[in-house]
């Protein structure tokens, strides 16, 4: 299976590779280094939009250079904003959304997601959320306060109705610190809207 | 993504799908009604070997008309013996072998699995285990029992190695009446033998 169930990151984009098309419409909530705004980007097309956010600046930047570097910087709408506010930049409902939870990999460490935005922002990005699409969020619970993130996003997720949602949970049982692990979220199609 | 993460069984056979090839050496651990078996024989092909147990009658009956109705007999060894002789009856590494704990579906709820002989057939697959290749484990927390052989079994795959396993460990979190699970255990490419 090549890794099919390898690590969270590794999953994430295997779902989303499974279900973006090009000239979708997708939110990377978490746009950090741009690996999955680039990998994103490739997907959706240029008929696609890619809505890329990200609270520090020096993200922002770093996304910027390696779309440019790789020419999709025409499918993405970058915003240096919280997360939480996705839904004041997207008028139509989306087809995948990613988030990364944690810090900034060789960033400010004391600068991260934190439980009370990243809620807000999932919970309107399932709102939005169109039939058959999907959220991925890669939790750390080996960070500090990334357990208790886990634990306040495990509450909300566990209540979404299985009538609209298919919620499942994948962790790494035999590795050591606490690695990454992987909620998906997928609209059940014909389910409420 | 078709329903990638619908439930453990559909997880069990896209896992399965990916690693198994023609020729293969696999283990069917619970034949059932024999809907894993015949999975298998047809992944193995002619050249390929599913061994295949169950400690009922019925169940090794059901599979084999099965298996004679889809021409996929002579892929298959079905054996009537607990699976924890596996080792017994299987001379070479294997490629995959599918556990589907629990009692036969349509039989008697009381004649199932248990922790003691899972685990056995559980440590004796891991050994017998080729590089690359994989187990599955469905489990029924639901069912009487199901949560206790499933803790048994978590000890004993928490403690695996990680410079020669992946073991992963699926959960759907917003579904009633404790849904099945599934564990995935991967050998490592270049780990030892």
């Amino acid at each position: 299976m090549s890794g099919l169930f390898k690590n969270a990151v590794n999953i994430s984009h295997q779902v989303i590779a499974a279900v973006v098309e090009a000239g979708d419409i997708v939110v990377d909530a978490t746009c950090g280094r741009g690996h999955d705004t680039i990998f994103l980007a490739q997907l959706v097309g240029e008929k696609g939009k890619v809505y890329a956010f990200d609270i520090q600046g020096i993200a922002i930047e770093t996304t910027w250079e390696l779309l440019q570097a790789n020419k999709t910087l025409e499918n993405v709408v970058l915003i240096k904003d919280n997360h939480s506010n996705l839904d004041s930049y997207i008028p139509q409902r989306i087809k995948a959304c990613m988030f990364n939870l944690g810090y900034l990999p060789g960033g400010d460490h004391s600068i991260k997601t934190d439980k009370v935005n990243t809620l807000k922002a999932l919970e309107k990005a399932t709102k939005m959320l169109d039939n058959n699409g999907v959220i991925t969020i890669v939790f750390y619970p080996g960070h500090s306060g990334g357990q208790e993130e886990l634990n306040s996003m495990m509450v909300y997720l566990s209540e979404l109705s299985q009538k609209d949602f298919e919620v499942s949970h994948v962790e790494f049982i035999n590795q050591i610190n606490d690695p990454p692990q992987i909620t998906i979220v997928q609209k059940v199609l014909g389910g409420s809207k």
